[in-house]
């Protein structure tokens, strides 16, 4: 029996998909930049049937490729081109909320249920789910589990790893773990939920998982400040870190550039402050105190600053209107961007102290290969993540003759300059395929060679995801 | 050559230590529970002698077992009596503290680094580093991270897990790993720093690491309070949560049994309040601002708590003098208990929702076995971390015949009902020699099967610390 027939009898013909017009949206990722062909989609229902489904497609030898919400930027949730085309294992139907409990501070879901949908049920019941990016209304919780998602709230709350108590995972050879622990310790061996965490995919398939919840915060101050450079806006969160404590839950940082970019082509938006300045910040205080206490907090550290010539311009939100309003200038880069040209994204993160260096360092590296060309910098600066990104007109770059190869070329300069201060090429965004050369190029060989044995000791006929986030050996 | 020559040869005669005297202290643990013979004591300065150590053993199949500060409570560090006599590898001479880095709020350290000295450098730069625990003044920051330690600021900052960055680890083969990342953000493959720690010294032996710091608390707020059942407690801590966030920095529960034991036992101590109660419960609220915010805060809860009959007296340290004396109440629990009598001590983790269910099930199981036997509580109840201590009279404890079928007969009793609700039982401990019966009852198999594999993958020749952690298979 063929392989596609032998699923349709363990999960029922409906739930296995081969036309094209069924294929047409998982084999190509949501920016249209990566495809491949794949032997059919399965959707299971239910742990059970992905177990069967894993079992089935190892005796087989055809690989699995689990997909959440494929919003991936790295392409790590698409076929490749090349290699056996595989299962496309969606989790989509398996999107239950299990259950919420708010004394625990926990909730149990399962993998398909969407960001957006988590973050709303533990609102619902008085609770934060913090982990919050630009994709929470279509990406997957299994996804942002898979690829240890970050997003504008991990200087707060940590990454998706730091949310994760329990998971549900099916293994390579159809083992169904049932590790759904709710507790905040359990010192009981190795912590091999660690392991499925940001694997993308290639250890197992995160079927549920049990989250860690968070008092809902009631109060926010929000301020956008006007700076003169990295290093101070680094002097600044040094300041609000040891006034606030855990009370500062953002500290975004944009050049000029990027917010020039926003103006122009996001209609509505417009700078918060009136003083032109290099480079801006956002800074949000969250607390569950009542009265006005975070407003005249933010005020009084801000004066200060103002008062030492730290800042050169400061507008702290009056409303949740304008709150709003400094969050949406935030959030309007990607599409901005992707309005104005052509950015050339990199996702690197290096120890904060070295912030500064490294966006001087990555400036003068890129120049060096294209005179003057000007960079947008998006920071999460309380995380040292610095997208830091080339940016040519649209009619600049049609004139480059070898875009793929300056593409490559510029990526290198600014990573080379992230792993000379210590930092990586990758801090949120993964590895997927499109980093494959630069975890050959910067990964320490001990540190692959522990990875592959990892692999081959969980997935011996590299039957997950294979070709993804592990280069070649 | 046989081993400890060249092991001479190799870091020097004066770091290979061989007579009784030498091995006396590290082939026994501190509570004189558990010993067994060495083949020498060997004391490298510098990872590069630690590698050289590994592959010597490893050829001579000798294995290695790492000690840090020899304060496990699981007879974790030394010896078994049977089974070939390993090399003890102590981590005391790498004891520097590498570099601080304020404004990235990191520490590089070694691993013989002891954790007091961790604690009091990250003070001096103006930094917290939170894990805290009564074996601060002897236990290393190594041992810590191989054990992942808990302790009583987990329900603010997290297990040790939470609290490292990077590793360097001297693997199997005698490979160094240095990731010793200072990264809030690094997604490139698999989180290889969690695999090491907690995992005993089983998977490679760690070196140094990068500690994660937080800003130094300046203000604290400390209440005792007294309390009618541990519901109650649960009902207080839910609310405190939701009012102060991330300020919450302690909530500790201990029942009227310990309160009497240290009062009894420990010279100068007394209630800190004047109602007895049945259960006493110490909070503690920590920040950075200014001023007596945070007492008015704890103050205009506990009086909502009192008018609404949650709590049944309280009283608000008002001076660091008091504060001190209510921590020391709490600190004072196990030198209460040894000169006390005979506690079997348990170490339980449940859902936090599932306390009061817990204490119930465990008290009836164990007076299920010993008709009317007391039980000392002390609970990190923030954390769902509850030891349940079976108490015996030195006199009736002698009078017991087989006081060690009856000792495991009753920990099983206790660690049957956390797991009934999906619980665990070693919250912080660990698992060591003394758990490993309870791995091989209460863990799923596949969790098992996983973790050989882990294990069977990085240290196939099993050299480091045989007999731990995982039960025969």
């Amino acid at each position: 029996m063929d392989v596609i027939a032998e699923l349709s009898g363990l999960i029922g013909a409906d739930a296995v998909l081969t036309s094209p017009s069924d294929l047409d949206a998982v084999t190509e990722d949501w920016r249209g930049r990566y495809r491949g062909p794949a032997l059919c989609l399965a959707r299971p229902a239910t742990a059970e049937q992905v177990s069967a489904i894993v079992r089935c497609c190892a005796r087989h030898g055809v690989p699995v490729l689990p997909q959440g919400g494929n919003t991936s930027l790295c392409g790590g949730a698409v076929p490749s081109e090349a290699g056996p085309a595989p299962v496309i294992l969606s989790l989509a139907r398996m999107r239950a909320v299990r259950a919420i409990d708010p004394v625990n501070s926990t909730m149990e879901v399962e993998a398909g249920c969407v960001l957006a949908t988590v973050q709303e049920a533990a609102a619902a019941a008085g609770r934060l789910y913090p982990v919050s990016l630009g994709a929470e209304g279509s990406c997957q919780i299994g996804g942002t589990i898979a690829t240890n998602a970050g997003g504008t709230s991990v200087l707060r709350y940590g990454n998706t790893r730091d949310n994760v108590l329990g998971l549900e995972v099916v293994l390579a050879d159809g083992t169904i773990w049932s590790g759904l622990y709710g507790l905040r310790k359990n010192n009981t061996g190795y912590d091999l939920k660690h392991l499925f965490i940001g694997s993308e995919g290639t250890l197992g398939i995160i079927t549920a998982a049990t989250l860690k919840l968070h008092p809902l915060p009631t109060r926010h101050a929000v301020a956008w400040v006007g700076m003169a450079s990295p290093a101070d806006a680094l002097t600044l969160l040094t300041r609000v870190q040891q006034r606030c404590g855990a009370r500062l839950s953002a500290f975004e940082m944009i050049n000029r550039l990027q917010l020039d970019l926003v103006m122009e082509n996001v209609p509505g938006r417009r700078s918060p402050i009136e003083t032109p300045a290099d480079w801006h910040v956002l800074i949000e205080l969250s607390d569950n105190s009542d009265g006005d206490a975070l407003d005249a907090e933010l005020q009084a550290i801000l004066e200060d600053a103002f008062g030492d010539g730290l800042l050169t311009d400061a507008a702290l939100a009056a409303s949740d209107a304008q709150r709003h309003a400094m969050w949406e200038v935030r959030h309007s880069v990607s599409e901005a961007n992707k309005k104005a040209g052509v950015g050339l994204t990199t996702d690197c993160a290096v120890p904060l102290s070295a912030v500064p260096a490294f966006i001087d360092a990555a400036t003068a590296a890129v120049r060096a290969l294209v005179p003057g060309l000007p960079a947008i910098v998006v920071a999460h600066l309380g995380d040292g993540n610095v997208h830091f990104i080339p940016f040519f007109s649209f009619k600049d770059w049609q004139a480059v003759a070898d875009r793929d190869g300056l593409a490559v070329a510029i990526r290198h300069a600014v990573n080379d300059e992230a792993a000379r201060l210590n930092g990586t090429f990758s801090a949120e965004h993964g590895v997927g395929r499109v980093q494959l050369a630069e975890m050959a190029r910067y990964k320490p060989v001990a540190e692959l060679a522990l990875m592959r044995a990892v692999k081959q000791a969980l997935d011996p006929q590299n039957l997950f995801n294979p070709g993804r986030l592990l280069p070649p050996g």
